[in-house]
């Protein structure tokens, strides 16, 4: 049976609104401290909620912040409150009354008014449909606000809740706009829960991918060079080549050829895919040579979509599994990048596959099959797909006008994945434009989410590119393709891999995988033969030749995670053996050399994680 | 002893006389057929001469031009030339007489005006001095030139010279300037030379890389995509896989670390390295992000050195050895873009060796050493080694000012390349700004000469890069660096190796290894069978399961080149055997497969070329 999980949205959780609820409690609580403050707003959010203040300026003209004490101080009465069991009532209010209530509070003003327009919610995003002004009011404090909430403050839980700190962020996200004061708390339904976040976000904080991969030496961001491009280090030369190395051999045993393409093109390139001009926010503004207009590419596909139109094809031809660990340009403002995980070009474990109708399945399976490979390796236990389709009253607008093949890829997708026992959610009218998509979710071992990559079944792109095969009839016919990149980017998958195995990596994926520690001088000469014979055994080993004393270097090794320390001593040199101390501590004691090679070389094999 | 060449410029050698006077006496054969003729320019270059010529318009306004026919007629009219011994006159004129000497030759005319301004010379190129303005004549014709010529037409080989082909030039190769009709012509000491040299050419033709790139489905253009900017299909993304393989393998051999670098980057980083403006032609135009100016990088030196800046070094880092197969992108012209060896964009085989003047001779000779190691394997049996050093005039000027290190490194380059039985010549005062430098040039197995790679020794760019090491003696120390790509850019490698080897790749290298070929259906079973054994044994192995006959798939295979073919019938069936043919055409009869198995992957493993 597919382990499908119940999708309820978090709007509709307890969770969200004791969050919500905490957000408004928070408010009460610093006005109450700062009765001059100006509230601009205030979500739930993905584990917790936070609230935009304006605290105004001091007699000097400066703004005024809040501070660490600040934070105790409102968690403090946040508690008081919370005993009081304050209700939450709910209000609809005329415009100007709401305007009124809402006096000096030019934030809510504004807010107000778009309501009135019909622009926007009362957090400020974009809406369609013209909404009903509502507050909620608990004790002494009334908020603009459609809820929902808990029924009183008492449900919040007292001991289940915690701030955690102060960020600068602009009004409506516009650099252009006051920057505003933001606390962010957390809120749990229980203390466990609590006590686990506030653990895991110490975890984070100590696997952060941006810490670790400076003190491992991974990789580097330049001022010369720029923002959101990562230089990566001779030991991130290791993780990309091993990373490499195994998608190379996977997709050639799963069929797949390999191509390589440009990483700049003429604009017509992308005129015809379409990207121009709907993706151009995206893109690198153009280069102009002798008159004509060149883009770095933000994406693979249509290149792809040439190499298979370069030749007249038949059905013999199909599946064309086409792959390229190809580099891709997009566009983020430098506010939103964040170390790997958000940069601006990306090496792309991409492939397109082209494939009859007939074919879309098994295709389809192959590619499920190569994520549960990779979430084997890499030791991945928890893991959603996140299936977008279509619907109805989108075709021909938001989606491409053919339903039958969306019903009939749809079906196939979702039989895929109930056959293959892939957990997955399904999210009705969020498919891609031009057909329907499955996003990955992964979870790292201590719990934190990641987007890794997205699947797309593509109708569009191959008839815009006038591909087309010979069916065993002799008639032509369109290709469906698939675009995957299971191991996502180099940048994310790395990104990833660090948190993941808090730079402890797997001894295959290991940058330095052996340390050779000697004693003393004279052992010098034996664990350079020793080095030789590991580096002949495609080991990646190194002598520790520096003047550190011995425990030194083993913590030096430990501190770099490096799998294996192997020590030298007389005895070992005598016996033509080495100690074999692990990166957790433990202490294996001495083994002969042919047997530390026999065993580092079966794990490294075999891809296990020790 | 090393096989030093003696170094004697083209411009000084008969070969060059007789090549340019054959195109003095060309022009005069063209003026006796076409009186109307206008004369441009008609230099000696490689292997022959050419003359540009606008023969005007006919009575309906159409420009006319040269056609086949004409070649033969000019080609007999030189002949006849060429028996009249006619002498070669050297007269100087004055600017006054000359204009006077070339009235209604208005191409003539603006030459001489350049020559009295002092700018050009009389093949429009620009100079520095003011030239003395002079005329060679014989017979009839009389041109504006300054030599040198043979004595007489009688020293021009009438059996050794040819006309090959009529082109399309614009005048100073300037495209909004008038086209004019380029002959060009070929001429030798003696008859078996240019013989040979047709024949070069014929071959030449059949191994054109263009031709042969689209045929056996290596690489593609595509007018969306843009000039110089190859699409590589399949077969051409295997060929870049192995000498990636390779290539990595031998630096890894060779102590390299891989490091990945960004292909954008901030105009910092090359206002720093000093490209910038001086470089700025050759690279492409700046995007501007959020007022900041990105460049696509036309090198990966500047980001070495910023990798090796990336923490403090000791001289126990040393040497540091950086390789990455790094694209760059340059901008060329596209009139001159030429297949593969020039284009935009390219992957270069690069590295930087950082290290002490101390370390300096032996990283050289490693560098010397994988060129051997390299040429062994490519089978490469001709190739040397051009190398460029400093004038002590030029120092502060043209090259960096640091004599004894100059001095010093040119010394050393010259003992290693003594020492290792490397054959060059040296060319003084042709070194690169920043210190010695060396071209390399091969043969390709029909001698056609490519350039394939440089290596730079490099004084400037560490200090600028404030790049240093703490020495032995606990002192700031600036390291040397070498700049290397034996295996030049996949491009360029590329392009010589599918015209060295006609297509015909070692078996290592070509993109298919083995056609299996059954005689009937009945065989299929069997012969997926063999290619399943074949693939697991890591050939690259199909059955060829068309419908066409056997004749035919032989004739496919041996047009795509493919090393092995195993055709496959009852008896074969019958014995686990295959008939092993290779694409030479040779029949090596029935063996088991287990013994092919054997055979080919040795050749695969020792890179054997057979």
């Amino acid at each position: 049976m597919p382990d499908m999980q119940e999708f309820v949205p978090y709007e509709e959780t307890l969770l969200y609104r004791i969050r919500h609820s905490a957000a408004h409690v928070m408010a009460q609580a610093v006005r109450e401290i700062y009765p001059d403050v100006r509230f601009a707003i205030g979500p739930p959010i993905e584990n917790g909620f936070y609230y935009d203040f304006d605290l105004g300026r001091d007699e000097a003209g400066a703004q005024r912040h809040f501070t660490e004490e600040d934070l105790e101080q409102i968690e403090k009465r946040m508690r008081e409150i919370i005993k009081g069991k304050h209700r939450f009532a709910y209000k609809e209010v005329s415009a100007e009354e709401a305007k009124k209530l809402f006096t000096g509070q030019p934030y809510k003003i504004e807010l107000i008014e778009g309501l009135e327009r019909g622009e926007v919610d009362e957090y400020g995003n974009e809406v369609k449909t013209r909404p009903v002004i509502s507050t909620y009011t608990q004790d002494t404090f009334e908020d603009l606000c459609r809820g929902p909430h808990v029924e009183h403050t008492g449900q919040i839980p007292a001991n289940a809740f915690k701030l955690l700190s102060i960020a600068g962020a602009y009004w409506r996200g516009d650099e252009n706009n006051p920057q505003l004061d933001r606390l962010y708390g957390t809120a749990w339904e229980k203390k466990e829960d609590l006590d686990k976040y506030i653990e895991l976000l110490e975890e984070a904080r100590k696997r952060d991918h941006r810490k670790l991969g400076r003190d491992l030496e991974i990789f580097i961001f330049d001022d010369e060079v720029g923002p959101g491009l990562p230089l990566w280090l001779p030991n991130g030369g290791v993780l990309i080549e091993q990373l490499e190395a195994f998608a190379k051999e996977v997709e050639e045993r799963a069929g797949y050829v390999r191509v390589r393409t440009p990483h700049l093109t003429k604009e017509d390139l992308f005129l015809r895919s379409g990207h121009l001009p709907y993706y151009a926010e995206s893109m690198y503004p153009p280069m102009e040579l002798e008159g004509v207009r060149y883009y770095v590419k933000p994406m693979n596909c249509p290149m792809h979509h040439k190499i298979f139109g370069s030749k007249p094809r038949s059905y013999r031809d199909l599946p064309l599994r086409l792959a390229e660990y190809g580099t891709c340009y997009r566009f983020e403002r430098s506010g939103e990048l964040f170390g790997l995980m958000r940069v601006r070009s990306m090496q792309m474990n991409d492939a397109h596959i082209y494939c009859s109708v007939e074919q879309f399945e098994q295709e389809f399976m192959g590619v499920i099959a190569l994520y549960h490979q990779y979430f084997k390796v890499f030791n991945i236990d928890r893991y959603v797909m996140r299936f977008s389709t279509h619907h109805r009253r989108g075709l021909g607008k938001k989606y491409v006008n053919n339903e039958d093949l969306w019903v009939q890829t749809e079906e196939m997708v979702r039989r895929v994945m109930t056959n293959g026992n892939v957990p997955f959610v399904e999210v009705p009218d969020e498919a891609a434009f031009y057909g329907p998509k499955i996003d990955v979710q992964i979870w790292s071992a201590t719990g934190r989410e990641f987007t890794l990559a997205t699947n797309q079944v593509d109708f569009a792109q191959p008839p815009r590119f006038d591909l087309t095969y010979v069916s065993a009839e002799g008639k032509d016919e369109t290709p469906l393709c698939i675009h995957r990149a299971p191991l996502s980017t180099h940048e994310r998958m790395i990104g990833f891999l660090i948190e993941h195995y808090a730079g402890a990596f797997p001894a295959w994926l290991a940058p330095q995988q052996v340390s050779i520690i000697p004693i003393a001088d004279r052992h010098l000469d034996y664990t350079r033969q020793v080095e030789r014979r590991l580096r002949d055994a495609g080991l990646r080993a190194e002598v520790n030749d520096s003047s550190d004393r011995m425990g030194n270097k083993i913590r030096k090794a430990q501190a770099m995670k490096i799998p294996y320390m192997l020590v030298v001593g007389d005895r070992e040199m005598e016996e033509n053996a080495v100690a074999l101390r692990m990166r957790s501590g433990e202490d294996r004691g001495a083994i002969p050399v042919e047997e530390f090679v026999a065993y580092a070389t079966g794990v490294v094999r075999e891809k296990q994680y020790e």
